[in-house]
């Protein structure tokens, strides 16, 4: 099976899995319920679930086992979206091809989503009935890391002489650390010992860095419709991105390395990693 | 010993707890981790905290249990009250007495403290090891809690035709929703059989109703000085208020009962009550 068949399979869990759990549209106060469902299923690739999953059947955990994690991990995954666009921060108008959050619902409910999404994602992952998850979670989406990783880029546009340690600062926090913390959650709830959980933690900070450096390698060859977010937004707002730093053609070759390097790591796995391997392959095939 | 007394002992415990998780404001990006300091040593009563710890001591539990639930709770607040106050909710500030968090570090970076608050304190509630209690959190800040609350609260605003029960609508979901959560974690984290948590949380419901009864109250009969922040907003935005659709001397008499019948509840739990007794009185006590 190609990674991308094997995304879309996972993403038919989780997405089924998302709308038994969410509550519907028509409970009080609707608006809320409506802007979750809008932002949750908006046509995401479920990358980090399936990332997730994928950690989890390595180490032969079932399906059942990730789902709500890697579930709880996409609800992470739409709730930064939700607050990176909005008017204080990055004011995107587009995402996934259909209007941001705020532009729909207003600027309150868009934050109160994000909120909402922030909490249930950790009522999800509660369901493990596995506290060092939380702990996993919490600490890749805190200051350390997701949100630090954030105010960084947020505070980056303003300096003048960015250096490659601050881009390296800001991918590795705002964007592997969740990718990282996918699969070892994932890894964990599958049953890995800790020696494994700690080397896909490896994999997962090379691919999502990797990930990263594509996102911002498409945002200038890609164009509007294929991405369905508006290409160039990150030199426009003269955002901190490799091929800033790097120019083009060594950043190509860079999340190349990255994905190399990870999937290293896997051969020192004993277990059948041809899933993980699809999907760093997956990071890469976004550009070449 | 007098609640006024209490909660200034527990508050030195879990300001003390608090200094000791939350990162130095020397650690990148600093501007987030001044931020998050200056929201959560601004000077708030600790009362959440309060009775987290009153209600696990009640059951036989130790301080050194209720703490890492307690110190979460309030980021909770704290990541709440910086959400409530951004221009685009309610648009405060001032707060305790000081200017709000989006007037000193911005728009931005008060979204993202709010936000990584929120996950911090999962962080430190997966410390007791029980993920009822994450459960118990998440469901009480989410879209059927606190931020269920908040929604109507902000959408309320435009209504023409409040009526009590959409009043009732915001304050048990906005306010009383967590403060039932402390009451019930801490419970249960002292050791609280089933029934037990479940009386101390209809306690909970009755103070945290009543407790935004008079938040209601003081915001019209209170001054700036004393209340640290602006009173007579509620007015000004045409907030939904208990005194708005009762008056003012029928909302004194609906907080009062409220605190009443909690009290009742405890009469039924076989445990000394001493402590919890203190701080409901506590709650009516700021207005008479």
């Amino acid at each position: 099976m190609n990674p991308s068949e094997y995304l879309n399979i996972q993403k038919e869990h989780v997405d089924s899995y998302l709308d038994r759990y969410l509550l519907p549209e028509t409970v009080k106060p609707e608006s809320i319920h409506r802007a979750i469902r809008y932002s949750v299923f908006s046509g995401g690739k479920r990358f980090r679930a399936g990332l997730c999953i994928a950690a989890c059947e390595t180490f032969g955990g079932g399906l059942e086992h990730a789902l709500p994690i890697a579930s709880g991990i996409e609800l992470i995954h739409a709730y930064s979206l939700i607050h990176d666009d909005l008017p204080c921060m990055d004011d995107d108008d587009l995402r996934r091809g259909k209007p941001t959050l705020h532009r729909v619902f207003g600027e309150n409910i868009a934050v109160l989503a994000g909120d909402a999404l922030n909490a249930l994602a950790f009522d999800l992952i509660s369901r493990a009935e596995d506290c060092s998850l939380i702990r996993i979670l919490a600490r890749a989406i805190g200051t350390e890391g997701m949100i630090g990783g954030q105010v960084a880029d947020v505070e980056s546009v303003e300096k003048v002489d960015l250096t490659v340690a601050d881009v390296e600062f800001i991918h590795t926090r705002k964007t592997a650390a969740l990718i990282r913390a996918s699969l070892e959650m994932g890894a964990l709830a599958g049953g890995a010992k800790d020696r494994d959980v700690e080397m896909i933690g490896e994999f997962g900070a090379y691919i999502g860095l990797a990930f990263q450096v594509v996102d911002d390698i498409l945002d200038i060859e890609s164009t509007d419709e294929v991405l369905g977010k508006n290409v160039g937004s990150d030199e426009d707002k003269d955002k901190a991105t490799y091929p800033k730093v790097y120019g083009l053609a060594r950043s190509k070759e860079i999340a190349r390395n990255q994905i190399g390097r990870g999937k290293r790591i896997l051969d020192r796995i004993e277990r059948e990693t041809e899933a993980l391997r699809g999907l760093a392959d997956f990071v890469i095939g976004r550009v070449y």
